[in-house]
């Protein structure tokens, strides 16, 4: 198998009827399938200049980590509320059912840090807002938003519009 | 700064007074950090023969992704209790206040599977033995576990007994 997408394990009315679930562990169950994904999630990135990347919990740091050790740039985690131990900011943002929290550490962004955020899925794009909303208020400028698989039937996009946005696996439904 | 220690930022009485909080994050922070922990990570590995790297979330997909990527190797996650889609089989243990439960998908490890542990810290090692539970429950063998962080007066060790355990920075307190 030689595509990202041969990798990928679809798993119907997962977790309710109607949605296909797109299910990356295939991916990482691989050593040819994981390598693959990296280094086209790093191809996202050629000729973007940047200094941060950045990766929200969980998954965003499944694949943020090895890029940043790909191109030699930092790792920025951005995690659920009460992890991280030093002074942070935080955003709360809607969910499907209620609501959840992320933050990030204050000093983890500079005023004019470029920075690129790494996910495994985009789908409404709500946790990628916030997660920008946070580096934005840092100072930092979010130059780019790159993601393993992309469900366009969910419209993340629309939520991300003025973002740079792409991803390797593009899916037409949720 | 040339050695991984220099990057760990310690944080006094957090979470509680007496306790010394070893934060990862400043590893992360810096490009050289980042590639020497990885780098120092898998050189620990250097002679051992192993089929899979498995991380627990979340925090072990911080150091096991990228240790996977570098050394050409699948990736097993092991997740917190309801996040992975597929079959899984569990295990509950026991932490300072109360319980935890850790999952792993039934056909990530094959019998016969020669498997190492990544995380960024041992302490008391309580999730480490319940993931190497996990892995051996499939018929998976644990050939090594490897942190970046030991806090030797945890004693972690003592409730790994019987595993090959490694870490690139050794604190002697707690």
């Amino acid at each position: 198998m030689s595509k990202v997408e041969d990798y990928i394990i679809t798993i119907p009315d997962f977790p309710e009827p109607g949605v296909m679930f797109r299910d990356i562990t295939g991916v990482l169950d691989s050593p040819e399938g994981l390598r693959l994904a990296i280094d086209e999630l790093a191809g996202l990135l050629d000729g973007v200049e940047y200094d941060v990347i950045a990766g929200a919990e969980a998954r965003g740091f499944i694949f943020g980590m090895p890029v940043a050790y790909k191109e030699g740039k930092k790792f920025v985690p951005i995690r659920k509320k009460g992890k991280l131990p030093r002074e942070t900011v935080e955003k709360t943002y809607d969910l499907e059912y209620g609501t959840a929290t992320i933050e990030i550490h204050k000093d983890a962004i500079k005023p004019g840090d470029r920075v690129v955020i790494v996910d495994d899925l985009i789908a409404t794009g709500g946790t990628m807002k916030a997660a920008a909303d946070l580096v934005e208020e840092l100072g930092g400028k979010v130059v780019k938003m790159i993601f393993v698989i992309e469900l366009e039937g969910l419209e993340g996009r629309k939520k991300l519009e003025g973002y740079d946005v792409d991803s390797v696996v593009k899916y037409p439904g949720k």
